[in-house]
């Protein structure tokens, strides 16, 4: 499928780029070149060049959400940032593309503090609980969201 | 498309009835027909019977629960008693199927009270946020859970 | 006096039915019945007619504040759900009638958990501790906010 | 009607001189001269003369209350005092009349300071959220209350 | 032994029907039929008629209770509402019947939420973590709290 | 009957020793001694030898409940300890004893810190608002759990 | 006895001008007049002269306090100013003026809010639960402390 | 300078009267006179007429607020009653004059009680912790505030 | 003096045998000797006979506190577990004899854990902040409160 | 003027290079730019040196502050990380220059989380809620304060 | 290795006599008297005579701090006192020796109310998840701490 | 020594890098070349290779603990970090290698913010108060585990 309906940032936080090799038990044995491979072909699907950043430094993430203001979308899974990074909160605020925030485990069966999302209320929507399949998940919602727009 | 894969229950809570009629700005305009006529369709093109249930008691939500064991998933939006019932979490424990927590809206960008959920703790995972669009990503996450499970 | 101004809905909860046979210390000594038979009379007195209804489940309560929809007004003594029925509350927020939350004691002066009301916010207002009368308070309110809504 | 049923004390807390000139929105186009005139003439109505205060000094508020020991009531709208004046709530504490607390607006509907008041404990009974005309609804559970007591 | 003693009722809440089926670890392999058995005929050997009620709905469990007014004894384990049913308590606070509360597993030694009862401010006293034998226990406590009272 | 099933050791904690004396409305007019000359005959009925220990000292207390390391089970009524005495928690968690935590009052519908007990986390079961009779149920509870393990 | 260690001074806050005349169950008997009367005698026996003042207005007690500035001692009870008025700790830590902080009843025995007394933290020491004794005590504390001084 | 800007308020809250003689290890040597003869000066330099108030009475200051109503700006130094006076707050909320709020030392680095202010939410901004020359820099800001809205 | 008001029991609590070796400058220089030695000598002038104890162990103080049952009077430093020891409260709420609590330094001045005692609600009354001076101001509360009872 | 008072610092936190782009209703549309432009400039009026950088890393943040150890001042806004980065904090407590903090907004005036600043505590002063405006105070600050120590 | 550096008190708190017996999974399988004899010999190789403890009285620990006064240090492990005993903290603030605060597991990987102890901040410093290997460790501080004093 | 048991990672976080220069009072006069220096030369007395880094970016420090996988330890100081970092946390999680936390001050003996560490429920264990000698206790810690594994 030809890309027409624009770009989609896909940005994974601390210690994802870790997946596959330790706690398989929580995360899965997918690794993150596995992810952003996967979201790169299904973006494709859906007519969507996919953009894969990962990175351990909260500054980084940063850029890379200000430099994807004007994308069609953002996917987003945080990390231990989640908890308590208001700065990327804030970054995600000062932007206007859509945001979807992912997380492999779910996070609200787990340790107290990751029940709690810093993040959430700035974004569009959270996936939570369903392996990697949920950034093809938030793929869709984008998809639908650009749609929508595009059709007003 | 045939219905190989068995049957999945839809599950919504107190005032969903009242979906489309009110306060569309937070829920849309989408009706409960709506939600349900799409599940069903969206269901069959996966290979699942929807079997669609709304109440506002949380007894009758309790029993269909208890109804739904050894289905091949259970989609619950449990409304308001997402923030308090305990005997609803309960009857999702008590049961083997697998269970997927839907909101409408993104409830962690809303009233305190609503960004804490008990039932969480125990479903496959949660998606909030996404409009009525998040029944078909749940039948999405229970559709590729069976088939994992059918592959072993 | 003829019924002009429409219906009135009054709606009391779980353990009312047992008003006047126990803890009279607290509740009074009038039951539901006279509850009931004195709002009716008001209410013709005022130009309404009062639709009774009590129950001691939730979903019922919910199933009355959605059939209530569109009436003149709604009066509603929730009981125990007062504190912690969010569903009630939502059943409340969907509809455009309005509300008046009436408590036959002074809930503020007695245990801790009784201080506090998650219905409050969507109402109008609440009468709190002055017995049955606070029924008829309630019906007042309604009719004087039926005059100011007829007069504009 | 005869003023044969005693006094009534009506004080106003601070800021409550400003009604109807700012933040019309919250608390209505009245002025206290308002609230003042309606009361005196519906308690001349009920048979009760009534007392009229205003002080933006807790510690006059508190001497109000001390006079009006041994009247037939009190009706008190202590503004933002509510919400942390111990001892206003002890001279309440401290009289025999029978006190009625009212709030123009709906404080359980407000900023979360607002939802607690320090003074419902030892008062008869709360109405809030009706507008002016709470004060009304006031002076009749004192023209009620008395009854009661004269018919002892 | 002849029924003399009056009628005890036996009440259990939601999913206390799916005992015995599902998590054995917790709450062992007896039936919720084993209970009612065993307690009628424990309660016949103490001269009493047992009146055996379960229910998912937290109204009709007020039912049983406000139906229960007059007998030798409650026996109740309110599941889940345990924890959050306000309405069940004022039901117990309604009636003069003693009540015993009783829990299969030792609820303060599982999660956090489970280790605080509603309830227990209102009943005579706690039964908690001795398996279906707790059912026995709370029997011989009415038997016992019966023949005090006809000792008198 | 004889002594076959082996020893019980039964703890009173702080203040047990002035049962009886002082506040019999909370606590019943029984005795220490009357508790322990019970609880050794009903003991002596189930075949077991009871052994019975009072101490207002918390290091005491936890030689007693090492010193019954072994034994066939423990019946424990920790007083005032029960709230805040992590020490003789970690004392029964280290010892293989069943033990079987019991108050007098119903500790749950008293003073807000005494609804909160450091002990049971770690204990079989807790029997709390039946008086002496506690001690009884307690006996019975070790006793049918010494059946079960010797059936196996 | 000559007035030779010069002037202390008395002040009683809000509604302390009622005692005796109400509540005699919790603050006893004695009235206010009792009060100054036995402090401006003991005062004397001391060889102090007492200033009494008495004020329901929280900056009429500020002002009493700058005004004792360089005297040999403040005796304070300030009511229910207790709980809440760090202009009042302020005013007392501006001052040099050792202070006693004194209440005829047990604050520590009563409800929660009288528990904490924002204070205590600045004052000497503080006396709660002897009655109109207490006043008696705090100025002996101030004579020794005042011997002290001078001793030194 | 000729005052053609308009008056500015300038309010003094409880014991800053005392500033200069007590604790200038907190709040400086400079006195209240100090701070008033310095405003007067510079609001003069930028064209202002500067009317200087201070109390230690809640109720005045109120008053003063609602005096200022219609000034070109507000500069207060609440005090203590920074922490607690809700009064206070809806004072300045009902009037439309702008509120600069000065503190002389830095509250967020004292005691926790000081480091909440129940008056911030309701003005333009604070300035904390730079001494008296605090209130300079809030005539700086009026004086910008009024320049903006005469260019409008 | 004669002896012939009874006796009182003076307990001092753990670390109070300390007294006067360490920390000086919140305790004073005074040994426990000295308040041991003057509350006797203090005792006889009153004509009282003062029994002095102190223990490093909860189990022992509760032990003298039983002891004193039917005494004068109980002055009680319970040192550290003041803030802890609800043992000791039970001790002291199971006798009828009047205690008072003697803090040497003004525990509301220190650390946050200080400031609150689990014994206050079950005595008489609170002295802290006045060093030794203390035990001799809790001599005379006994005295007063002997020569009341007496007098009736 | 000459720079002859030295260099002052300019740290401008995350998401701060996005001023004047987005969210314009809370911050304004001056950029960042427009900032440091100005406040080099009034830094020039009053003889400093204006060193200006922005980062999205807390790390580099950190690195500035470290770098500007014995500059003349240093004026921070620390954007989100105001309110969790204790290392920010640290590095602030590390060095000996004069920090004042400033906000754009008034933070006390907006979401619960941003109404805390842990860095507050180790500044000089805070000033919010100005807009740029509160570039130019803090200047004056840093300015004041050079000039105090130097004419000591 | 001679003894000429003094005496070392090694205190070890309730429950540690059980050590090796019981959890070996937690506390690993070394008994208090290896604890001990290690400690001896270890001691004895860094030049001092280790004097060693154990106690389940809080009352009998805080003897031993108190003998250990004037010694070279204080290897204190007050097993769950850790988490209450203000009384243990305050015979160890009493003292001149410095301590060493050991625990043989993780503490703060454990249950919540073992993350917080009351003695930390008095000791010198805490070690902590090492086995008992924590004493040897806390010996060669005390060793290093009587160096660094000796040496001045 | 021979480097024979493999290799150490030490880390230090934020702000570690101006040890020495500044708050000497708090942290010490030794610098982090002191630390590096002597904890490689101690690292090399036991056998191991000791790799030194310091960062004040939370990415970088999750970056060494990522590259440190497989070596025999980690030593972490990770600064301020240890309040807030829970992408550390996760790092340290990620990884086989077993760390241990060490802090120069006591930190449990400091600002409330600094008693809680989000670091230690993952680490081996924690060394807090003793100085860098800190870093050598943590280097043997490390050398006896690397020895117990070796030796199975």
């Amino acid at each position: 499928m030809e890309i027409t309906h624009g770009e989609i940032t896909l940005i994974n936080g601390p210690n994802l780029n870790r997946l596959g090799v330790r706690e398989p038990g929580i995360y899965g044995t997918a690794t993150l070149e596995d992810i952003e491979g996967n979201t790169i072909k299904s973006g494709q699907d859906l007519g969507f060049a996919v953009d894969c950043h990962q990175s351990n430094f909260e500054g980084e993430l940063i850029d890379f959400l200000h430099n994807s203001d004007g994308n069609a979308g953002v996917i987003i899974n945080p990390g231990a940032l989640t908890h308590y990074s208001y700065a990327l909160r804030d970054a995600i605020a000062s932007i206007s593309t859509p945001c979807v925030e992912v997380h492999i485990s779910n996070i609200y069966a787990r340790e107290e503090f990751r029940r709690h999302s810093v993040i959430s209320p700035v974004v569009l929507g959270v996936i939570s609980g369903f392996g990697i399949m949920g950034y093809d998940l938030a793929l869709q919602v984008i998809a639908r969201h650009v749609c929508k727009k595009s059709s007003l």
